[in-house]
């Protein structure tokens, strides 16, 4: 059957280069292919599935919504299951965060969103540069394939971007205090670069390499924003949704930042979806100003209202993301240290940590094992180097310990014991 | 509830201001609000809903998937639901056309798979040029909105475009011939107009105003693009999906376009969904050179897949289309006739019609009676001088006919019969 | 001696290509090489030699001031030299026309001239798109290679230009009228074009092939640009000083450019000097927003004062080149009808004249012929098609006699006469 | 007479307003107004009368050759004039200092030879991107605009700038090593900086503010131009010529630039003239792809062959300077020890000195004071800070100091004694 991909699809496609199975059902992190094998899946389609594959409370109420005749397409006309939604993102995650956003519904996908923000952000400005970070990865429509850090990626666009800025991430470089180096070349009149719209970035680097801005870099840079007059937008895509254990990944560092973007795994079931928070004072949008045909897609809606009302009414998730996430650093910090020195690193926060390999091609040759072992784990990074630990937030603490083994085995099968000389 | 909407959500919502009502649920070509009244749908979800809401037997399967566990979220990786839509597309559309696409998966959005398709077409060509049309529409991120000739729409994106040129449509210069305008202004050296990567356009302008392009146009503009090198884009995403009767709006007229772009009804039910079909020989991307987090969206797979089954594997919804879409063109001249001379004409082809006011309010005034008598219909077009109609495929002839009931009542009352003065 | 070129000189050099001799000395309309040979000179410098080479009145005064210890350079400070040059240019050019223009001194290059008057448009206006047309040179710095329409001359940017478009000139477009188009393009909300800050032109396209704007299209321009609130810049750079019959080009034409550009042989001995004539509304500049190291060429202010003295108190000169321009004018026609019909059209008006062959080479092998023959000249236009006539407007009648017959003699060596069969 | 310069002249003239006088003669570093008083100069022309005003060995070869009918303009043809020129740059430049470069004479202004630097370093790498560092200079067209770090001067352009980084100056992040940084954000493929056609920069940066490049880190430069396979650009225009002492500001460093830029001094007497010296193996421009009407300029090129005969055949210039230059070093740490610590610092190299005041407005009441005093000077970096000393290199030993003295006055006139408070 997978003839029928080589020969149809094109060649564009690539997640299903490392994991040629083909996959016919799944179950929270399970998945099942069609010789019947199942798999630990640490994917969670690259986070988009952090309540687990067809978690069941979810499905139900979108089958069940499906099935009364509920409206499944409604551009952005006012539906009871998008009123709903509204209501209870207000209850359950702004107004318990003392948070106060408008909510914008542009085509259902992070980079969309991406987009409808950068735009915003010129927009209420009047300002064309927008700074973006080193490793940074925001999507590949145009306006934020121009924020991407990744050159190949970039490259493909055709044409140079406009307006688009790149500063050293925290840690970039290394003992340097990167926020020294972007105040000087944001602030001084001197420096060539014009006063940014905005400043957009990831609290934990998805694509980038798992790299995790500290909280008081933070905190300084949102406070250059506000000295500059530039908004702030945080992608949210991946590194919201509870996955660094709050429901937003800024949540804590004292930030609010100007515009939030959501999407992923906001839906609750891995349905199209996505979402463009912005303070009330940057609403400036005029009315079909950013539109799109998909951004009444009511059951995610449906789906994303029972994700809220199940996981983020109480304090359970977070606490058990918490918890997860002290074991897989653990883990990690064993492995890491079971290994020649200076092999790996452990990196990132929450359920969102991995490990970062000094040498070229060790974490993809692992992540190639680990395929062959059952689990399902990606690489991310500049050349791949690290090994991105994904799992659904809800993932049982067996299947978690048991894909953790696996990586342990075959880290330690590849890059040797500590105590053993490295195999040559 | 509506507070909830305007309390809450971003100024950027539209359609929702000209219909205001909470809708609960629709079938067919019927929407129900809140208070239990019900409307004929005339705008099909900008042309998401070719086969009506919540088609029974499309929700049915896709329903049934859910319940059966079926994988929500791939990526792109392989599964069956995929597996079954491509082998159904190849073996319901493209073989009985003749035709031979690679399929690519982007986002689910139209405007991103318009990207994808410009990005490859620059890729191929090694060119930066793309030719779009004058009242082109092609989407609202940064690439397809370099493409849209809405000078408000594009100003939004903050950014000057770099690499679009924009040609005039077949039309839009009264009677001078367009193409010899075209051929001068993309062949001569000296015209100062770098050979394009691509040229694009719809065959019917969905947004622009239902102008239509006629074969003769299109065949010199095919030959055209071939002779440059550039690659022939044609965006069904409105048009496609049997809109002008055919499942392609090309059908017919001989030319075999390089790039295909589908979206909006493709998935059968409303669902986020877009394919870009690419001719074999330029299927030049790099594994992951343009990806997305929702490129596998399962459901609309399944959805699409029992669309084509349902739908295209005779002529009955083909002829069906035909059909009705005589009744409307007959009406539509009735009604352009019944006023005084000169101030409607009749436009497009298929269910893709309208009528075209030269004064500039008339057709904005009759839609907003006719939301009042229960007709959701909208206008597109500069000044949205054009009043479009987006029935369902599927409507019954009853609906539609009571929907050109009240708008020749409308249209009437505004403008009054031909016969008699038109009042001051 | 060539050996030095050869071996030191870059690669980019080009009209020594077509003209290799070195040239030691130059008078009037003749120049002399190193072996004593004397060539009747057609390029006068692209234009820059109006007056012929070392003009002796001119000539004088400069040798003069330079003798004298005149200021040679002095920035933008006030000079004497540049008073009185200004006063000259006011009771000599300007006042007499009825003309009210700011004069601003950028550096003193026609391209820089060129970059000056875009850039003040775009800030006057607040708009970034410049209207330029088919075969429009305008110069070869970044912001004029934009809005010059020869493409190999554009890529060589390596960038690709923001905010340039591109209109068909006066008889681009064969029997349709371009005007029409270029209205239909700008004036129309859903054209796709952005209303320009400004609209440049030549009135005679010097290096695009001595194309001629007719009076009536240019009133139809400008009246456009009026209503577009656009500036009309006219580039005077070569069809200017004299070049047409009349110092500027527009005269008689009743329409008053908003910026003009004069280059060339402005200094009237071929230093490097230009300026930017700026209706007084539109001198938004602020002090130094433009600026350039050689702005204030002295030795230009003189050599120019003396010029405008000389030749531009009385009609003489613009009486000599209507006599002359009509000779030409006759010759050419003659010519044309010598030899095949079809093969060879006489384009262009003033002493801007020269003959289009409809074959590829013939020009060129033309000229070829004509440096053996002693009598310098260029082609110009796309592929080089045009034989470009640029003689010094005070060429005496025996040379531009002798070099008529001389081209005659070559066009009829190469072409056949018209009575005759055509050479296979 | 000043009002014929504010009634008819633009409003973008910049020195005048500072040194409002009108100029009538000059010679060596007096220039004389139209009252008979005297000036001593330290402006020389912003760098382009390194030899003095109307130097009169210069003068006298340039007025014989005028006198002698040698030909003034010819495009790019072959003249004795240029060939003398060539040769002589070989013998006296090129040769003895082991440097092998093509010649290529633009248009006659420093940013014209930027331009073609610029574009010629994007056709040589096939890449887009230009570093410019922070403060940098190049000139006011568009592609040379594009690299100056000036926002002021920059938004001027009226459209964003395409393909050009910022990174920062040796010096510009006070204690950070801005190598690390620089090498980190072109190095890094995760950085968002695409690989660079070119780097750029002045060795001490003229108009920004008279920071000084140290050997050290233009050597790390260098290897990283290399390394990164982009072309080193030393834009020598104001610091060439022998400002620094040697001919080129370079010597001394053991870096030899992949291209030169040389305009300003290089004529010898003021004359407009530009200079891109081109290593051999990145000549690769075709014929005419970079021109300009005034690219061959004999006065200049007559002066040019005579300045370096006069001044570069032996080292007494050199000396000269450099002896110069330890007087003007003195006397400036003097003033600044004379004053309030941290009041002023001393900056530059060769005759290329200043002093940077850290509060707002000093530098320009000094050099307003200066002016009534009889001294010209200007001043540059952000905010106007620093007091530039640009004396002829050929200024006499009295002239120099009673122009040093008169600073000192004015500056312990303004800011006090070091020993005595300030006042208030």
């Amino acid at each position: 059957m997978i003839d029928i991909f080589s020969k149809h699809e094109s060649q564009v496609r690539s997640y299903c280069r490392s994991f040629p199975a083909v996959f016919v059902s799944a179950r929270g992190s399970r998945m099942t292919d069609a010789t019947g094998r199942t798999y630990i899946d640490l994917l969670s389609g690259a986070g988009a599935l952090n309540y687990g594959h067809n978690n069941p409370a979810i499905v139900e109420v979108v089958a069940d919504y499906l099935a009364g005749g509920g409206i499944v397409h409604s551009l952005d006309l006012h539906t009871q299951a998008k009123a709903d939604f509204i209501e209870c993102f207000q209850e359950v995650i702004l107004q318990p965060r003392g948070l106060s956003y408008k909510l914008q519904f542009p085509g259902p996908t992070g980079t969309n969103a991406i987009e409808a923000a950068v735009k915003l952000a010129r927009k209420a400005t009047g300002r064309v540069n927008v700074v973006a970070f080193t490793n940074a990865y925001h999507g590949m429509t145009l306006g934020s394939l121009g924020l991407t850090a990744n050159l190949a990626k970039r490259k493909a666009a055709g044409v140079p971007s406009i307006g688009a800025v790149f500063m050293p991430y925290d840690g970039f470089l290394g003992d340097i205090d990167t926020m020294a180096v972007i105040r000087a070349m944001l602030r001084s009149d001197g420096s060539g670069v014009e006063a940014p719209a905005a400043i957009i970035l990831e609290l934990v680097q998805g694509e980038g390499g798992l790299n995790v801005a500290s909280t008081v870099w933070l905190r300084r840079l949102a406070a250059l924003a506000a000295k500059l007059g530039a908004l702030l937008i945080v992608d949210d895509v991946q590194a919201g949704n509870g996955r660094t254990g709050s429901f937003f990944s800024f949540e804590g560092t004292g930030v609010t930042p100007d515009v939030v973007v959501l999407s992923k795994s906001l839906s609750g079931f891995g349905a199209p979806f996505s979402l463009v928070l912005i303070r009330p004072e940057h609403d400036v949008w005029k009315p079909g100003e950013h539109n799109g045909t998909f951004r009444g897609n009511n059951l995610a809606f449906v789906g994303a209202t029972k994700a809220l009302n199940t996981y983020w009414r109480d304090t359970a998730l977070s606490s058990a993301v918490c918890r997860k996430a002290e074991v897989v650093s653990r883990r990690l910090k064993r492995i890491a240290n079971a290994i020649q020195p200076g092999l790996a690193r452990p990196k990132g926060r929450g359920l969102f940590q991995g490990l970062e390999f000094s040498r070229g091609d060790d974490a993809r040759l692992i992540a190639a094992s680990l395929y062959v072992a059952g689990i399902m784990i990606e690489t991310c990074g500049p050349d791949n180097r690290v090994l991105k630990l994904l799992p659904a937030l809800t993932i049982d603490d067996q299947d978690l310990d048991l894909a953790l083994d696996h990586i342990e085995d075959e880290v330690i099968k590849l890059l040797g014991r500590a105590d053993l000389p490295l195999s040559a």
